[in-house]
Order: structure tokens, then sequence, then C-alpha cells
């Protein structure tokens, strides 16, 4: 049921997004039925998940309560959104799924990836994506491009956070080492018309052979 | 830090909160330092997971969703309030804590127990308590007390349902078993007095050793 289900990872600025429109709007030319998202997805528990984790009157919040309460609205938008998709035979598209927290929260928050990784699988049961792109980019380059696109300055807080994104980095190197066989690396660092055609030639075999 | 953490465990109508009442008043005569609590306990996040799984617009809730939306609420209950009390020294005593989602959602809502004790076992880390109290009784006379209690008949519902208070009760007694060291059985069909007298008894010896 999962053989059409593609995910799509990366850090700060790797372009993800913007490359998701292009392959979305090539996938509408081909009339391939499909669907693009992201947690928490317009679903409702997930939507109040998420609003808890955002309250910014929630400062007291624990880093596992955090990593529970993503898992939970992870949960929900899987069974709700994705798997009713791929029950009907779609492709789904998603912007971020578990790697994003076996990376952010397991390993560059330090809660530890198999701790992570344990809740994550209770919540995904055996709905694991088939393919994930990962768009690779030097932490500084991602940065200074989003920095190009909003028009602000890099700030103290992004500097002194550079090492936080070295370890993102750092995080999807190792899972890739970890699942070779799901996990494809795209070269972020060139133009988005590179790094476009790459991923949908990527993505165009993994359709084919499956 | 554990050595004082103490949980009451039970299913409906054993008398839990009758007996936790009556031995936080030898306590305070006592003037033993301890509180009494509960999930979510007050604590503004837990309380507003509390709400999403109560909310009955809900009703979509997937019960993988539910049981890591459980998880996170005892996180957060657990680091704001249980383990500043034991850190200052206090006995805590807490209705109801990880037995009863591995007993309710792991076995008799069928998720699981193993994997229901892995997302709690992140949730709580090493904080499990040191002594845990169950109230056994047979789901029929539970059932008729609450009927006392509120005046109200056991209805249609409570009759199709006892096959799941039976399953709780099998629950709790398997994981007598598998952790006899921590969990104790109390008979609890018999008068309060006799239940608060025992219990009193394995409380105050368990808090002498330790």
């Amino acid at each position: 049921m999962n053989e059409k289900f593609i995910t799509f990872e990366g850090g700060e600025g790797a372009g993800k997004t913007s490359v998701i429109q292009e392959l979305s709007a090539s996938f509408d030319q081909k009339g391939y039925q499909f669907i693009t998202t992201r947690e928490p997805g317009g679903i409702d528990i997930a939507e109040n998940i998420r609003e808890i984790i955002l309250d910014t009157k929630n400062t007291a919040m624990d880093g596992r309560t955090e990593a529970l309460l993503y898992a939970a609205a992870r949960r929900q938008h899987l069974v709700e959104r994705v798997v009713p998709e791929l029950r009907a035979g779609k492709i789904v598209l998603c912007d971020r799924f578990l790697d994003s927290s076996l990376v952010y929260q397991g390993m560059a928050r330090g809660i530890g990836l198999e701790e992570v990784y344990a809740i994550n699988s209770f919540a995904i049961e055996n709905c694991m994506p088939k393919l994930t792109i990962y768009f690779d980019i030097e932490p500084e380059k991602g940065l200074a491009r989003i920095a190009n696109n909003t028009g602000r300055e890099i700030n103290r807080l992004d500097q002194e956070n550079i090492q936080f994104h070295y370890e993102v980095r750092e995080g999807y190197l190792k899972l890739l080492r970890m699942y070779p066989e799901r996990i494809v690396l795209v070269n972020a660092d060139r133009t988005l018309e590179e790094v476009v055609a790459e991923t949908k030639r990527i993505v165009e075999d993994f359709l084919e052979m499956n």
C-alpha cells in the first residue's frame, strides 16, 4: 500500500518546497493521480495538536512531550489524509515526515535516535515511505538562501545556531547510511532547474519500477 | 529519586479515590511530607492535551493518536509536578499512571502491551513508581458500586461493555505477574475500612524500608 508514498527531507533553505511545486506541476501535466501534503495538513486533530506545540505560552514544554505530540499529529495526518489516498491508488508526495523527527529531535536536539524512532514507529506502524529524497546543502549556503529570499540578514541567533544546522545535516547523512535502499541524496547546491531535473528523473524511475 | 513514588490502579468502582483520600488524611495527621495528584493535575500543557482527547468533535481520533496524547500529557505532568516533589524529598501518591495506559489502551483496546509500553517508557524515562497498589474487584461488583453511589441503574451499555471491564481486570492481573516486585494486589471487595487498613499497612511498611 505504501508503494507510492514519497517523502522529501532537508535542512533550512535546501529548496524542498520549490522542488515539490515544480514536480507537482509536472505531475499535473502528465495527468498523474497524486496529492501533495505536509503535516498537519489541515486535519483538525493534528492542527489542534500543532497549536499546543506552537503556543508561545507553553514555554515550559519538555522536549519529550513535544516529540510525543509531533508523533500524535503525524499519526492522525497519516490515518486521515495519507492512507486513504494511498488506498485509492494515488501517489502521495509528503513534505517532511518521520525522518525530520529522527534528525531534529532524535539527533540535533539530543533526545536519542532510537528512542524517537520507537515512538514514531508506534505512530506510523508499517506505513513507511518507499522513497525519500534528501536535499543536501551546506548549512551556511542554505541559510544564505533564506536570507536572500526574505531580504533579512542572517542574525546573531542564526550564527549561534549554525552548529545546530550542522547537526541536522550530519543527522540526515547518518540516516542515508542507515537506509540506503529508501533515501536518495540530491545535491541541492545547484540551480533550481538542475535540482528539479534530477528529482524528476529519480521519482519517475521509481514510479516505473513500482 | 523515585523511592517515594507510589501509584494506585484499578478498574471502575474499585474504590481507589476513597482509599487515597483516607490515606491522605492519615498522612496529614502523621505530618508526612507528601502530595496526592492525578493526570493531568492542573498542568496547563497537559490540560490542553486532555481537552483534545476529550473533545467530542474529535470523533475521528485514532486509538494510537490518543495513546500518544496520553503519553505526552503524562510526560508533562511528570516533569512539572511529580519530579520536583520527589526531588524535594516528598512522597508522591498518584491516582493512575503508566499501568492504566498499558491495561486500557495496550490490552483492553487491543493496541498491544509492548507497543504502548514503548511510548510510555519514552515518556517517563526511568521514573517508574516504586510501589503500585492495585485494587482488585470483580467487574460486576465494581459497576454495582458505581450504580449505588450515583443512584443510576446499570444500563444496557454497561452490560454490553462488561467484557471490556473483564479485559481490564485480566490486564491488571497480567501486569501483577510481570512486575511482582512493584505491584501489590489489595482485595477491594471488602468494606472501605478494611481496604484502607490494608493499604495503610502496605504503604507504611514500604516507606519504612525505603
